[in-house]
Formats: C-alpha cells, sequence, structure tokens
C-alpha cells in the first residue's frame, strides 16, 4: 500500500513540476468542503484520480476538492492534493500533498505519506510499524523547557489561547502547511502545533500527518484535552493541539 | 560590487554544500555581539573572509562573529555569514547568507545581497537602482485589507503589540531568517514584518534587507514610528516594523 502512495504522490510531483505558479491561482469551483478549489489543486487532485484509476481504483476517495468517491471498496484514501496552497501560490517553499488510508475516522488510519513538493522529502507511516522519513525513523523531541519550538496558527481567526500559548515558547513559528508542521513535531524539528481558529482544519489536512505523529511517539488531542478522532466526510473540521511529548502540555497550563 | 558579492555568497554556498548540519551545531565561541556562534557560523564566514582575502580586502568587515575587522578601506562589508542558524541546523529549509555594503550606517548602505541557501534565489539591491531577485524587478504588494500576510517574530521574548499585530493579518506566519522575511516584504509576497522583542534584532540581519526593502518601494520604522537608521557597530540591535505599503501601518493601529 506504501507504494501505491508512493506512485501517487509522484503523480502530483510530475503534474506541478515546471508549472508557473502564477498560472495556477484562478479560482475554479466551490470545493467539496465549502472553500474555493485553485487551479493547482484541481491539477493535483487529477493527477491522483487518474493513477488511481490506472490501478483499477482499489480505494475509495475522499477528498476536499471532489467529496466522496465510492468505489465500493473496503477503505478510503483520504487526500489533501496541496496542503499549503496559498504558499505554492506566492512562492513560498512550504507545501505538500497528503494522502492516507483508512476505514472510517482518523483512528483506525492503517497508513500515511506526505510528500513535501518543493525539497521531494517523503514522510510516511504504517500504524504499528514507525513514522520514517525517506527510510529514517523518526522520534518526537523530548520536553525541555529552555528550547521549544512552537507551530502555532494565527492571524485574525485564531483564538486568545492560541496567541497565549504562542507566548510560551523559546521560538514560535507557523509555516502554513498542516500535513510538513505535523511532520516537524513527528521528526523532533518542534515541541507543539496548534490550530485554534474559526474556520477549524479538514480531515483531509490531518489525517496522514496524526498517524505519522502517533507513530513517531506524539499525540494530538482537541481543545477540550480528549485524545482527538475524526469521522471521515468531506466537511469535517476540527481544531487541535499536537505535542511531541505530553509534559510540553504540563508546560503550557 | 554586486559582482563580488555574488562571488561571496558563492563561497558559502560552497563552504556549506554536502555538510551534515547536525555536525555544526557545537557552540564553539561567543561572537563579537555576545550571542554563541556555531560551528556553521564560523564557517561560512571564514569562506567570506577568504574570498575576500583573494580580492585584496578592498573592504573592511563588521560581522556578527568577527566584530569590526579594519582593513583600511573607504566601504565596509556587513556580513551574517548564516541568517537562520537555528533552522539551518534543525533542518528547516529556510536560511541565508546575508551581505551589505555602506560607509557607517543603515541609511548610506548601496548594495546589498542575500542569497537563500537551501532553494539558491539571490536578491540583490544597488541605491537607487532597484531590487531585484533572479535578474526580476521586484515590488512591494499594494495593502489590501482582506488579503493581508504578516511576518511576526513571536515567543516568549515577544512583545505584548506583536501578538497584538499578529492577531490583524489574514495569515500570520513565522519563518525564522529576517533577510529572507525581508524579501518576502520586498518581492510582494508579504505585507509586513516586524521584531519586536528582547533581544532586539542585530544590524547584521538587517542591512541588506533594509536596501531590498526600500528599492522595491517599502520602508522599516523603529518602534516610535520614525524610519530606521541603525550605525554600524558589531552590538547594534534594533526592534522594527517593515512594511511594503505605508497603509498597511493605518490598517494596524
Amino acid at each position: 500500500m506504501i507504494d501505491l502512495l508512493q506512485e501517487l504522490s509522484e503523480a502530483v510531483h510530475i503534474a506541478l513540476k515546471g508549472r508557473k505558479m502564477e498560472d495556477l491561482s484562478s479560482q475554479i469551483a466551490m470545493g467539496a468542503d465549502g472553500t474555493p478549489t485553485q487551479e493547482i489543486d484541481k491539477i493535483a487532485e487529477n493527477a491522483i484520480l487518474e493513477c488511481l484509476e490506472k490501478h483499477g481504483n482499489p480505494l475509495n476517495v475522499l477528498s476536499e476538492e471532489a467529496g466522496i468517491i465510492d468505489n465500493g471498496a473496503e477503505n478510503t484514501l483520504v487526500i489533501d492534493p496541496v496542503d499549503g496552497t496559498f504558499n505554492a501560490l506566492v512562492g513560498i517553499p512550504f507545501y505538500s500533498v497528503s494522502l492516507a488510508v483508512g476505514k472510517q475516522s482518523l483512528s483506525d488510519v492503517q497508513f500515511g505519506l506526505i510528500r513535501d513538493l518543493v525539497h521531494g522529502a517523503v514522510y510516511i507511516a504504517e500504524k504499528g510499524k514507525g513514522a520514517y522519513m525517506d527510510g529514517q525513523r523518526l522520534k518526537t523531541k523530548d520536553y525541555d523547557p529552555g528550547k521549544t519550538v512552537f507551530l502555532v496558527y494565527l492571524g485574525e481567526s485564531a483564538s486568545p489561547m492560541s496567541f497565549e500559548i504562542a507566548s510560551k515558547a523559546r521560538r514560535t513559528r507557523n509555516y502554513g502547511a498542516a500535513s510538513l508542521e505535523l511532520a516537524m513535531v513527528a521528526s523532533g524539528v518542534a515541541d507543539l502545533y496548534m490550530v485554534d481558529a474559526e474556520p477549524m482544519i479538514r480531515l483531509v489536512d490531518l489525517a496522514a500527518g496524526v498517524l505519522l505523529l502517533r507513530e513517531a511517539g506524539g499525540e494530538i488531542y482537541n481543545t477540550d484535552g480528549d485524545v482527538l478522532d475524526m469521522k471521515f466526510g468531506p466537511r469535517e473540521r476540527s481544531n487541535f493541539i499536537a505535542v511531541g511529548d505530553k509534559k510540553v502540555l504540563e508546560g503550557i497550563v
């Protein structure tokens, strides 16, 4: 299954390679989740769907653009064809494709793959078998109060708690691509990544990254403090706090 | 002069290429500005100094590591060998070398060059002759209240005003490399970049970026609202707000 995900992510890479991003910023439709679809998202999604069809459509598909495609399969492929669309369009080098395979919710995701579309790094995870970047096993960072790096979504739609938590780290950053930011926590670069804003973040942005994080030793919670789970659905959204080491939570109370 | 700066930045690129960043994180000395020097900074600085020596040391040097080197020249090269050292060491693909040439203060800087050491983009500026990225003329972004992107330094040492301003943009980001973030404002990707923290930002981080920003149509202010100037010196620091379009300031009052 990881091989198939690799191939799907490669298809996106090839479809976008050499394209002038400025030409891909026209809004072409309203996505299944209610946010406008950019041409770049559509091109990437089509590359995935075509590649999947070549393999006989072995998976159902859940996508931010197309919604649910029922191929009569047992498992569902949850895709964010381009995570960090804004970055891609304006030339900020942080965007990715995110692919996850599961049955009906975050908690049963079996496989996840995130590909950094600028630098080529590939993050993969298989439930119970660990998380890897380019073959190297990932392990989250132990909490060290003097050296914290928090990734916090900010801006006009962020909650007061977001600003509160952003003020508690040695370094606070925001890169604007959720799957890559979860990968930064999974790989021990950052201690925490949170989004607490309106609108909340979409299931398709999180599905692969959550498995990656958990397989690397981290955990993700909703803003009530419960372990995060989300049903598969095109309009599913949630806020969250993801940490590499649970002790980070004690440090921000 | 721009050719010389190109060559110096190329020397840094070559010196760091293929190095394992994890091996370069030992703190080896206390820099002239009072912050610890990492091996990566020292390697990059040496590459610049050696290349400059080959040219007969036509410039004095002001560096965060070495302090002031008086070569009896009329002009001074202000260098930040690696801007975004933390990013480089932990594998975040966002760091640069920043080079500027002037006499005694920010306001008389004649030439600036910033090279993105990950992606290779080169930003250059010559006073009165414009700012360019890879040969393309740069122009800051016009203010559009619905589409603002602010770059704001946050974390435990940031001022309350930083959080206040971070809450007013459609998108708030922080990438952790001052010269590249000034280049993002100069090139119209972002509307504003500010650092208001303790310790403040160093002259060497700003010297090239400020000329780039001004030549692209933007301006930079200290936190009293005056146009920013800073005398050349190894311990010079300041807080600042840089904008592409002055109307951005009206939007955040």
